[in-house]
């Protein structure tokens, strides 16, 4: 069931009932469970029968266990803790961006996350060296008990900064502030820069949860098409006559959902469209680090100049860090450093210190360059699975963690997303991506996982049974799990 | 000058390119200052000479230095790293509350933190067990690649819902939300349950972080005074009646800045005001876990009904790990979830896992206990010595970390603020805590730091000074520093 730590200052009563307490508010011990028999729990954990009755004696005074005479201890039906906010998040809400990144964050699932979009733990593992922690807080100025600049430790920054000169970006530490991830840094850069009802250009297909953060904050979004070389620039130029935008959201290098990158002629055009109609540039690079090659940023054609950079280290190095970091002119940066003091004072030492370790140790080079490796050998064998199965991939990406791929016309996506969940299998449909949520054909991919023969397996399954039309789709969408 | 790591698998001219940018950087190496010798340098670094050639010349390269022939190598006048942001907020900002907050976290000051918000480092030192972050990195699932559930991971929930209920207050697993420490709650409660054009009342004095976070999302404040045993409550209730509000933002328990904590009988009425005129209440219990004894909550009263309670482990146990938590109804609490997704998708894995195992290792409750007699020690020596120098104590708090103390008539407030600060001296004049700015007579003080004679000495000699007409503060506030 469970053990005791018989090193602990916590007497093993306090331990007993604060593990069974665990049980009951995760629900692994369910209301109207039967607890085990005083005698046989204390035999098994080798205390006193006294220990247990005392813990036992608390709970039920907790209300949280009930005494039912000779028949035993039972767990209260009224301890029901309440349903997880996470659970009544999930209801009816299958396609719902908050849903879908809640299901991609949570690793009790048990499903195959074949559109998340995050890597699977293991890829990490080597990422930071074991001892990096312990390093980081023997280096920082006083351990736990340390505090973060609020705009971020200076010798992270200028850690940081020659990253990015590395990738051609000319910067110093003084224009860069830390985050907690590129959520974060979408939701400063909303706060600080936009007003409720300006105008904002995002590219469509995009980021889901930016786009909720976007309509919350009162912004009017004006979707623009994304093309395998970059922005679609007829509509980019005909919408800034249109709607006179404030800013344009952009993710010039491995798009997500589509994987494709801009290029260098796409991105020249889109800065002289936002320096001739005076609107700002906010470019997402939170999956530049996994390019294999040099890749153009608006970022380096601009000098930062208009561009509000921002990216994370929670993708490729250390989601359980959950740092990441913007780059602006020193005017933004002040108002961006303003917001941050406001939403959460500051980011956090601990995290900070063992970033700059693993930054460091030179182990961060090698990380990448082997999770490259790793990443085209999935996206070779996802790529060849996926077409076998049906899928059409017009225009792979040339790295990174996303496969866009499209369904054979005739088959209801929707459906499809709802029968994988069924089976177990986690896919993202194209509307949960389009910035006005219309229905597209198209399925994000992530090669990590979707090299996984079950995927391939169950999709090509599905795709026959509708080609056969002996089974359709709409059929489906109500036939209990298969397997 | 520093040190290399021979360890390291990064080649040694690499380790020195980045130590020397680093110290660019941070402007510990300013612009035009003369860089050591390359033989001087490759001599102390006990590397070859050729090793420190080939780092200068891409520091060249990349602009950050000037070879000026033989009179050697000079950092670069065009390096000059853009002025921090951080310091960009401190000219001419002396009082206000963002650069307040930004010095306070910020030790490279070295000002004597007379008003700080904080402990001293030293005092946090045993709060968690040197061991506890490898323990924590062992028992997560995956080390630094784990990733957190957004509402926070289920068994930290359920050990912060033990600590709550030990508290008195009812409360699971499921009816809590962990947040990056206090502020990140005000924020998420402001985004999530108000509306721009609310009416919002907030105790006044209080805290200044949280008024700006107000005003910036269009809230109408409506100061209600604080009283040393809770808030006004005939204030309170002609203002429910006069502005309709919608929120109630309180710090029941050890107030910030006075220090005083409401008594059960005011906030049984205050809960009637809420139930009577239809407002939510958000009670801040950040001060919480300094409290000696067993103070009343609105939480605890109310059964969190109607009641958005949040607190932290930022102040008593560690800054470095940033660390909060709201409690709140399944109701409140879903809507305050999916903000916390949108703001910044999820809290830190690592940060969770260490507060987890601190919080499991006994240590915590005899960690508070030893800090509470450390603060009682230090609030009367503080109480003592400032009474000694002058300014008038006239409702000393019973615990935590804050004074709140009144000059005497006839001084400048904001000139005295100012010339302490000379004096590297940091303190809070009540004007910062006024929800409106209103001048006050008050200063806030950290006993923890006030102890310290050459705070009392300081104020001695000035108010003496004007108490003996013979330098008035006006004059004091145009001097240079003293000492």
């Amino acid at each position: 069931m469970f053990s005791l730590d018989r090193d602990s200052p916590v007497p093993l009563a306090d331990q007993i009932e604060a593990r069974l307490r665990a049980l009951i508010d995760s629900a692994q011990l369910p209301p109207g469970a039967k607890l085990m028999s005083i005698r046989r729990l204390a035999g098994q954990l080798g205390v006193s029968p006294n220990t247990v009755v005392t813990a036992y004696d608390r709970l039920v005074a907790a209300g949280l266990i009930d005494s039912r005479g000779t028949a035993g201890f039972f767990v209260a039906e009224t301890a029901t803790t309440q349903a997880d906010a996470a659970e009544l998040l999930e209801a009816g809400e299958e396609q719902e961006p908050v849903w879908l990144a809640q299901q991609a964050n949570d690793q009790r699932a048990g499903v195959l996350l074949a559109s998340s979009g995050a890597l699977p733990a293991a890829w990490l593992e080597d990422a930071i060296p074991a001892t990096a922690v312990q390093r980081a807080l023997a280096k920082s100025n006083a351990g736990l008990a340390s505090r973060c600049p609020p705009q971020g430790l200076p010798e992270l920054r200028g850690a940081i900064a020659m990253l990015m000169r590395g990738q051609g970006i000319a910067v110093d530490a003084g224009r860069l502030l830390t985050t907690w991830g590129g959520t974060h840094a979408i939701d400063l850069i909303c706060k600080t820069l936009l007003q409720p009802g300006d105008s904002v250009l995002v590219e469509d297909p995009g980021y889901f949860l930016m786009f909720g953060r976007l309509r919350q904050a009162g912004l009017r979004l004006v979707p623009i098409k994304r093309r395998p070389d970059g922005i679609d620039l007829n509509q980019l130029e005909a919408a800034c006559v249109e709607h006179r935008p404030r800013m344009l959201f952009i993710q010039s290098v491995l798009h997500n959902p589509t994987g494709w990158s801009s290029s260098a002629a796409n991105l020249h055009r889109v800065l002289m469209l936002a320096h001739q109609h005076g609107f700002l540039i906010a470019e997402d690079d939170v999956q530049g680090h996994f390019h294999p090659g040099s890749p153009t940023r608006l970022a380096q054609l601009s000098g930062l100049d208009g561009v509000i950079y921002y990216s994370s280290f929670c993708k490729a190095m250390s989601p359980a860090l959950r740092m990441g970091y913007i780059a602006a002119e020193p005017r933004l940066l002040k108002a961006l450093l303003r917001e941050k003091i406001y939403s959460i004072l500051t980011t956090g030492a601990l995290n900070e210190f063992v970033l700059l370790e693993a930054l460091s140790s030179g182990r961060w080079r090698k990380h990448l360059d082997r999770l490259q490796q790793r990443l085209a050998a999935a996206r070779l064998a996802s790529t060849r699975q996926l077409r076998q199965a049906g899928l059409l991939l017009e225009h792979p990406a040339e790295g990174g963690l996303f496969l866009w791929g499209a369904l054979p016309r005739g088959v209801d996506v929707d459906l499809l997303v709802k029968d994988a969940y069924r089976n177990a299998i986690l896919l993202a449909r194209g509307a949960t991506f389009s910035a006005d949520g219309t229905s597209d054909p198209h399925l994000r991919f992530n090669v990590a996982f979707s090299q996984q023969p079950r995927l391939a397996g169950y999709l090509q399954q599905r795709l026959q049974a509708v080609a056969g039309g002996n089974a359709t789709l709409r059929r489906l969408g109500t036939t209990p799990a298969k397997d």
